[in-house]
């Protein structure tokens, strides 16, 4: 692979400079994403694997980012299990919440292939079309997120009918979290077999939990979804949003990095849970609605901050691009990482 | 004064049982205050004394809770100082928002009198009806917070246009939280002249800071505010929401208490940040939303939790009761905070 900066990161090799992606690289601040999405809607984009492919090659054609994620959504493996997904202005909606135990029964573990999962076409032809050059990220949502959507229907700050649900309803929070992570790993699983150098499972939504609830209802599902992806032998990142009080228990998973937000200190993150933990993030993204010069020195000072950037990190934002985002401060941020490559080296 | 444990707790004395009062005691979840609203809008009662007095009343005619607090809303100083606040089905609304220098000049820092904010007759007629039974608590927003709602206008899940105010213009930044700091000093203390035994300072947006920026832009304020408060010998808690990342911060605060979130272990802050750091807090608020059984455990372990519950704690909710709460799941966890005085005591 001509461009492996990402998979040495992962390996714990020693590299030049950190390798850069961001989350949500591809979308709706680059006018290219726009052009498109002007004649198709969200779910259509996601579903052709032609214009999937197109999505997510935009920021590597632009920025020439370290790794190409394919343009998906975590959503779409809850319609295939038996929801119904729509995309409004106003974000993802599920019409037919999960409400009781018998909506849990009438979920289907869907087989993953190219017919469930247009995802998985885009990915083989990524693969095909970039996979000599950078690594492709295949993704899907964590358990605990995908709950959180298929109970409360929408994105909400609090969740509060997702919490109830899980607190009135423990034994069957349970079933549905199983059925979940039965269905995510036949969907990664074959995101790898599709092509995927990499995996990413986006927590996003894990913040919104005590530790003690964390450890009930999303570490079980994290942990034995990771464990059965292992003999892929493909390194898998893990996004968790909002997530300093979980350290003592996200840092103990067997996972290749950990993507953060910026409410954890990244350097302190490795002092305090282990100085060779994979790590990817974490710039508050709101810096990029500022201008280039603020863009340049915080992502600077972020990469410094980490003493050892030289191994086992990767420049990212600590959660997606926003959509008002100016696409030059995109550019310097991706810029800032690749001049690292001139600073001397000591390690 | 005939129930003053809360006092008690705040000046670290041994008390039979916790405390307990709710953030958010007085409101939608009760029918009786939803009698009242019906007949005058969130705005005007707040700014009606007598109403605001029989609302705050509520809570405490119902449940016997260790305290009364005034019933009125943080963002209330903002309106005072020259911004059109209005309260919406969605919430809170300002519809002119402070956007760059001159917008900042423009905001007064008014005169805390009685004209100014009713809020200070209505602490006034609280302290003559019930302040011999119960102490009374005021409150006020931070700085930081008050900053946000100024510079992004409603409850927004993430302030972005707060944070690239905040970003993009800091000088600016600190212009508006100094006004914003010494307007909230003046009402503060008014509100203790008007007969506040407590105050509550309520930081509910600190959680989406970083620690740095936290450091530059919301931590000084409090210093200054909380040691200009001091001479009035009035205890202060501090409520931070989602602040587990700031703990080393706010903990060295000179508050007779911290409020946390349900993110924060209690026995753990006492842990790693001083044994006798004084508490309040901390059930998810979603917890009310299952039945009383749940309630009731979970309301146990929570104040089991703290080895030293005797002293110093203060049992309260993470963050503010939700408008669905059953009004007897509030009971149930009232009433399982009295019975710890049932309980035997070990000091």
């Amino acid at each position: 692979m001509q461009n492996d900066l990402l998979l040495k990161a992962l390996n714990h090799e020693i590299v030049p400079r950190p390798p850069i992606w961001l989350m949500r690289q591809a979308g709706r601040y680059l006018p290219e994403y726009q052009k498109i999405r002007s004649q198709v809607s969200f779910l259509d984009l996601c579903n052709n694997p032609e214009l999937a492919v197109e999505v997510s090659l935009q920021p590597y054609n632009r920025f020439n980012t370290d790794a190409v994620i394919v343009f998906s959504d975590i959503l779409l493996p809850a319609q295939k299990m038996g929801l119904e997904l729509e995309f409004t202005d106003d974000g993802p909606r599920i019409n037919n919440l999960i409400s009781n135990e018998s909506d849990i029964k009438k979920l289907t573990i869907p087989l993953a292939n190219e017919d469930t999962y247009p995802t998985l076409t885009a990915i083989n032809l990524l693969k095909k079309e970039i996979g000599e050059k950078v690594p492709i990220i295949g993704f899907s949502g964590a358990p605990w997120t995908l709950f959180c959507y298929m109970t409360e229907g929408y994105s909400s700050s609090n969740f509060n009918k997702a919490k109830k649900f899980l607190h009135s309803n423990p034994q069957a929070s349970h079933q549905l979290l199983n059925k979940i992570t039965n269905a995510l790993f036949l969907y990664l699983t074959m995101q790898v077999n599709s092509g995927a150098h990499v995996l990413q499972i986006f927590d996003t939504w894990a913040g919104i939990l005590s530790l003690e609830d964390y450890k009930t209802f999303a570490l079980p599902y994290l942990k034995h979804l990771i464990s059965d992806l292992m003999p892929l032998k493909v390194p898998i990142i893990l996004y968790t949003n909002n997530s300093h009080h979980l350290l003592p228990k996200i840092s103990m998973l067997k996972v290749a990095a950990l993507s953060l937000d910026w409410r954890c200190d990244l350097q302190e993150v490795r002092d305090n849970f282990g100085t060779t933990i994979g790590l990817q993030g974490n710039l508050d993204p709101t810096i990029l609605l500022t201008d280039e010069t603020i863009v340049r020195e915080k992502t600077k000072n972020m990469i410094q901050s980490v003493k050892n950037w030289q191994t086992g990190y990767i420049c990212n934002l600590g959660h997606g691009v926003l959509p008002s985002t100016p696409v030059e401060n995109v550019h310097a941020m991706v810029d800032t990482a690749f001049e690292f490559a001139n600073e001397p080296v000591f390690v």
